[in-house]
């Protein structure tokens, strides 16, 4: 009846053989790090440096996803992260389709099940999922046969972020093998200092954990007694003779909680400004997932110092996802 | 001044020559199912298959709607419509431009012609228009020379649906003819079961529609004067000898608005569940336009039981707009 | 590692060698046109010229700005500017990344400044900015080597409408030389009029500004004594002999500030209707910024009549911003 054609050869949009058997790759979706071994890990990150290349020529964009369709389904917004999966998407040629909250069937009491049902059935084949509820990518993985991201679950997890920032960390300082990593602020609720944690121990670091006593989950007194990181409630003692420095959020909302006495108590105790990063290691980086509260957990003058790997990080993110997507849709089998 | 190639030889993306014949099409719009004649919802679903094979090729993806650009205008929420028209529309190449009603000038007060005329003016070829007004879309269409596809509006049509349902139908059934449909809950308010009575009436099946007295139009009892369909308040009987069920959501505002006593009530008398289901002819496909409310209409057992077809009406529904889109932009003249 | 292919031949993607040269253009944002000389407004109408050529061909569509990624970042609605942008980039070949104040981060506190930053970062090749606050654009753009352009901000430019503008009436009268342009309605808080102004006095016109004295900027008398412009409260006098006339949006939000009487009093002095508009020459274009309240400012049948060029200045709109986009990003350096 109809005869379509497609626009380009396959033979320039098909990733060549041998790429394919050096992507293969074992995990369908990526819900958290902590499934990843280090070998997987680490080829995440040369792939991500690969991406990096390909962003560097002239038409930073390549065919390699062409004809594979990326959902971002955003229940809490973010615009670093979504937009970040999304530029991502389309420069490996993937189409993007953008669900959001408030424009989803889920205001109509539709079930998360039945959402990824319904994007998998219309062609999606990954499926990026930011949700408030801890817990909800694992749910949606088990019910799609489409890859599925985790972009931010409630205070779980948040993948693709810890390895944006080991990838960041690798490029400044080579392995990380004995390094002291500082993450600090409200560990409490941050799903990207869990993410981390795995990456960066599985990555040989040693990790210092600092924040309030209020803001400092209970579990972490098992990992510290099992040697697997530090704990500690003094960010000075922390910053001394660290390689890196990971800011967290300080969520405002914390205050009302009653978990923080005042802001500016906590700017007193736990702000990185440029006294405190002077005792960390010259010339450590310093990292902060964003949007950053300048003023409050950092200081303008170090968020936006000679230190400063933020900008970095976010031009990293999209490489890292580059490559996530590149091994999932090539290297996966659903 | 500026000379500025194509990207693709022309010879690539058009649509060979002997397509466009075949597909001549004499509608400007789709607007609702009535004006079609059975020969030419044949051709719809006959695309329809032709696209699923599309869908089906490594890179489900062709260049047919290269440089075209399709608008979806939605005033009101809707994730698999809104969703299933934007990956229909890229699958065939098409740019897609997504306005919702809150990103709209509608809140500057803006008409709906005024919209349209813009959307045209600034290069739209196609507009899906989404509206809580019955017969917005006709106004829009008249007022302009894009073609306007009705992606639901009001209590009146929602013709894309109607031919996703009989698209899946025949794949499930084979011919119509003789057959014994249900299309059961709040017929009242429901565009699906509008315009699905005529496509089903003129492929010559025997349309039953079953609903609580309060939930069904007074006009019904002049098309069953005229046997046009079947019209009862026991689900039950109409269930009796089925060939395929269609449950319709039932909308809570409803129970609200004093046409359903209790939803316990609606749930006793006119829920789909097993034992219900088994009065049908065995096999007999179950259909739903989505989102569901499982527990209420639909039992959860049956929307995810051998029977359901709901997540193959989600992939046929890509496919038929592809085939929409396709017959408008390709065959229609404007 | 992995060996990723371009999707087309370089060759076909890249602009000539010999329009790159033509191209090149002196500035790296577009926040204004009083940084315009004569020279470079004719270039880009110029070029406008040639987009509406391309629009012109069956396929509208070309890939000059292949892998170049513009972003939408609208902290006010607006369809018409958002879409014209959107399509406009997609006709050139680049992706597109639309952000809306309610989808981004600028609701967790973040600064414009960070956003921008975090926007290069994610490889950001153009920022479009709308912004309630004058002045927002420029803010950004010294703080991003991405290209800025203003897609309106608060009261105080919105450079791309006038130069669609003037590309209309360029089109329409030929050279405006000596041609009396009548801009009418609240002068006060319109961009549209403030960027007008520089373009039509710069390519020869005789501007008269018109409105009600409440609605005057006072800053006009200056202007007016220099014999920059025209001003006055009397539209009839002003619209004696005009070659053109460009009517303003009333804002409904003025009458409740007091600045206007009562909606019938500013129709009576105000609305350009068909009496008014016959004591123009003979076939002088009206135009209108959009979206028009028809009945306020200008009459339903003028809006619609022969006089009216205001469908025209949309698809201008989007022929001037391809060629904005085109001379920003491949004849400007960063």
């Amino acid at each position: 009846m109809l005869e379509l054609h497609q626009a380009e050869n396959d033979a320039e949009v098909a990733v060549p053989a041998t790429d394919a058997r050096l992507a293969s790759w074992a995990h369908k979706d990526l819900l958290d790090t902590d499934t990843l071994s280090l070998d997987e890990i680490t080829r995440v990150l040369d792939h991500a440096e690969a991406m990096r290349e390909v962003r560097s020529r002239p038409v930073g964009k390549v065919a390699t996803l062409r004809g594979r369709t990326v959902v971002t389904l955003f229940y809490e917004q973010s615009t670093r992260t979504r937009a970040s999966f999304e530029v991502a998407a389309k420069f490996l040629g993937a189409d993007v389709v953008n669900l959001t909250a408030s424009g989803s069937s889920v205001e109509k009491g539709e079930t998360l099940i039945d959402t990824v049902k319904t994007l998998e059935a219309i062609g999606a084949d990954v499926v990026v999922i930011r949700s408030g509820r801890s817990g909800a990518p694992y749910l949606a993985a088990r019910h799609t046969s489409a890859h599925v991201i985790n972009g931010g679950d409630g205070t779980h997890a948040h993948p693709t972020q810890a390895l944006l920032d080991l990838f960041t960390l690798r490029r400044l300082l080579g392995s990380l093998e004995g390094r002291r990593i500082v993450i600090a602020g409200d560990i409490l609720h941050s799903r990207v200092a869990r993410s981390n944690l795995w990456t960066l121990s599985v990555s040989g670091a040693s990790v210092v954990l600092c924040g309030p006593p209020t803001l400092l989950p209970r579990t972490l007194a098992d990992l510290a007694a099992a040697g697997r990181c530090e704990v500690t409630t003094d960010l000075d003692a922390a910053l001394a003779g660290a390689d890196a420095v990971m800011m967290l959020r300080m969520q405002k909302e914390r205050q009302v909680a009653g978990l923080v006495p005042s802001l500016r108590e906590y700017i007193r105790g736990y702000q990185l400004n440029a006294r405190r990063l002077a005792l960390a290691r010259p010339g450590a980086p310093v990292l902060h997932p964003g949007p950053m509260n300048e003023g409050i957990e950092i200081a303008p003058d170090v968020a936006h110092g000679l230190n400063s790997a933020i900008d970095e990080q976010v031009a990293n993110g999209v490489a890292v996802r580059m490559a996530v997507l590149y091994l999932l849709c090539v290297g996966a089998s659903r």
